[in-house]
């Protein structure tokens, strides 16, 4: 008895954050992620790698034992572990503890940045966190209501994009950079998005008068999805109550109709 | 009578996307284009060129012949051919399958170029497919309906970077890049697009000060166009009630006609 | 009599453009100026001048002596010429003609570019031309409405971008291009407004931290002068009659209240 | 009695803009201000303090002398002066006048180097003088409403950055720029934003096509934040009427009070 009560406190802390237990737990493992992406981060630059080899090791190795003893937990705890498992949530859980384990038999260099990566990915974990968000639930229903018409926006960009490099390796006859059409893509893609990093530039006349033509379509159908996104935004933050007397929208923190006054039942 | 029957079967099926049937060979069709456009792209590259020369040009005679079949269905079954033909898409569909026939009699490199361009308008033929599409009509009108200002605020840009341009011309003295008028305004919008390329940069003091001032203005005139697309959606995504009496659209909140005043029925 | 008749005619012609004489006369005149500033412009390429530099020096004459005769019309039609000569366009019109006139006293290769700029100024007079446009007034409108705000905003782009450059000046040493702290002003407007030419860049790990976190606040604050037009317009483009019945707003277009059906004055 | 008299009007010249004198002191301090922060900046360019050294340094102690007359006075003035002291513009005060008088004992050029920041925060003044404004208040609270959701925004930023950063590093294999994580997420920053500086850019044909998308990214992302904050702000211009019952904020239309129904007047 007393043991099932625990595993259903255990429960309530590690996979809820209702209650003040179950939030701090969140706040800690929040805090050992960004942490342990933190050494990740610095491991990567090599004249810290040189000096602290050995500390990055000894940290990144108690942060695996921590991450497993809690993805062990979760397994014991879950009401039905298989499929907690298999679950979205469950996998990141298992691919952010795996990755320091796999270095133990592996030591090649190349398959060690894979394993950077796969530790990465505990990144994605932050997100779990914040799952039942409602401001993020807010953002992701404004972009997933409109994301009809930015796949259209996209796949216009995309025709363009194609279209100009296409025209771009002609015009400039497979020199100046623009070797070929795919290369000629890439460049129309940092024309267009604005980023201009400079490394293919047009040399012709009639190349910078198509480069401008581009530079302009890129700075102004910005002005698309920005709208589309607004649009959406703003109808989401706008649910209305009808008036059951006379029909009239009112505002979803109306309690009373602002056209006859009649009350309004609570949502 | 049955050939006729058939003839009207597959009208359905290649013109029209409302059957089963007809969806299926949009959707086939939506394919080999993007595929005969990846092995157009892909064929530019010098290095792929020169192992896969022959299997691209096996698959794009492949996709040529199934086009050439697809155009030359659509004229047998179209009620009238001479309109199909002439018409926007049937010279789309044209000049789709054209460059491959050409490419057979001419063999200099540069005519090659613009047959692959050629073939690369294959790209619009996706758009046909999308064309009877709901929210692409609901972009497309909001676009329209403030293709005015749109040109009123092109026009603006126009003369600020005619003006940047021949002012940077005159106080870089035509040095550092800045050779010419034209060529100073491509640096104008370079730089008002927020592109900054770098390729042409200013070396004097007061060129770069009205560098800067052109930056600025490039940053925040970008709301401009912004401002205008956005009312634009919000307005038309503003559902309407059609008067029964006289046609006119009346906001959904309406409960008389904005333009004779009778009654409107409750949505 | 038939000579004021005459002049009041001419006056419709050259002064208004409702007339269908009028309007030929602006349409016409518009050419000229967009001839003009092309001539200017390609004059002003190295090559080009080379080759035509008779043509376009007798272009140039030809384009000059309409705008003279333009000029003098003007003054001669107008009721009040002095007002004209002194008013914002006459001056303009005059600078538009000037130039060339000018050239003929002053051959030094400075002055000429001078020179160039003044004739580009032309380009001001296209706007001359749309100067009663009912959308281009709409624009303007909601950007003078929203003038004061956009002018905090700039205010503080202004503050961070001082002290950014201030704080890159110190952390950079005054080394790799951030040789003084004017230099790093410009090298921070280039990277809040996201125009990123490359030509400074940070070499200092501190320094790349401080440049990651202006570009972000580039990147992010840009939604502000795009919030505050969006809104402004928004605003400007609902203009509302006032049902006399029951005070309820009704948009511009109606002819009878939405609420009670009532009818509403014409504006 | 007259003495008290007289500080309480010092009070108000000094410390409110209300009075004609108030208004008057503010903006002669906003000139004295600027003028020393134009010296300061002017002081760094190497031509122009080898030239004019003295100068800048006897303008430089005249504002000083200035300021730390106002600070003086400022304490005098006040009815609390250690609550003065300790506020966040009696510290902002102190350290616009204090770097100079350090600079006396040290002599160092580093030293010299933070002293030239620490003038530089004289900057903040400036926003002391706008601290009453009705408008940038209205710009502040659209930005405090929206900075959850911006917060949400930047959380996700920050994680594609850091993804895209270690995703790049092993692709390019440590090579042509991508030398560590934290070099390769300032190139991922660098590339969302659409800076694009291009001192770091992609060799690999995998890193180009993984930089394209970064860009489409972070081109399209950018409308979300912006959607956020003009929603906000087109909220907070919408103008209210206050219920005389119970004092809840009523949108402009409303006849009724929305939270208990008594009626509202007409504006």
């Amino acid at each position: 008895m007393t043991r099932m009560v625990n595993k259903y406190r255990l429960y309530q802390i590690v996979f809820e954050s209702d209650t003040k237990a179950g939030k701090r737990f969140d706040i800690l493992l929040l805090w050992c992620i960004l942490l342990s992406i933190l050494i990740a981060v610095l491991d990567s630059v090599p004249y810290l790698n040189l000096i602290y080899k050995n500390e990055f090791y000894t940290i990144e190795w108690v942060f695996t034992v921590i991450f497993s003893i809690e993805y062990f937990m979760r397994i014991y705890i879950s009401p039905k572990p298989i499929r907690y498992i298999f679950s979205y949530w469950g996998i990141i859980d298992l691919l952010a503890i795996l990755p320091t384990y796999v270095s133990l038999f592996f030591y090649g260099y190349h398959y060690l940045l894979v394993v950077r990566i796969l530790r990465l990915l505990r990144v994605f974990r932050i997100l779990k966190l914040v799952r039942f968000n409602r401001e993020a639930i807010f953002l992701l229903r404004a972009l997933r209501a409109s994301s009809y018409k930015i796949g259209i926006f996209f796949s216009a960009v995309l025709t363009i994009v194609i279209l100009l490099g296409t025209i771009m390796y002609v015009v400039e006859n497979g020199e100046n950079g623009f070797t070929s059409i795919p290369q000629s893509i890439y460049w129309a893609i940092i024309t267009v998005t604005t980023v201009g990093y400079g490394d293919i530039v047009p040399h012709t006349i009639l190349g910078k008068f198509i480069s401008s033509l581009a530079m302009i379509i890129g700075y102004a159908i910005i002005a698309v999805p920005t709208g589309i996104i607004t649009v959406e935004m703003s109808k989401s933050s706008e649910k209305n109550k009808i008036c059951p007397q006379c029909n009239t929208n009112n505002i979803e923190t109306s309690n009373y109709c602002t056209n006859c006054g009649s009350m309004l039942k609570k949502n």
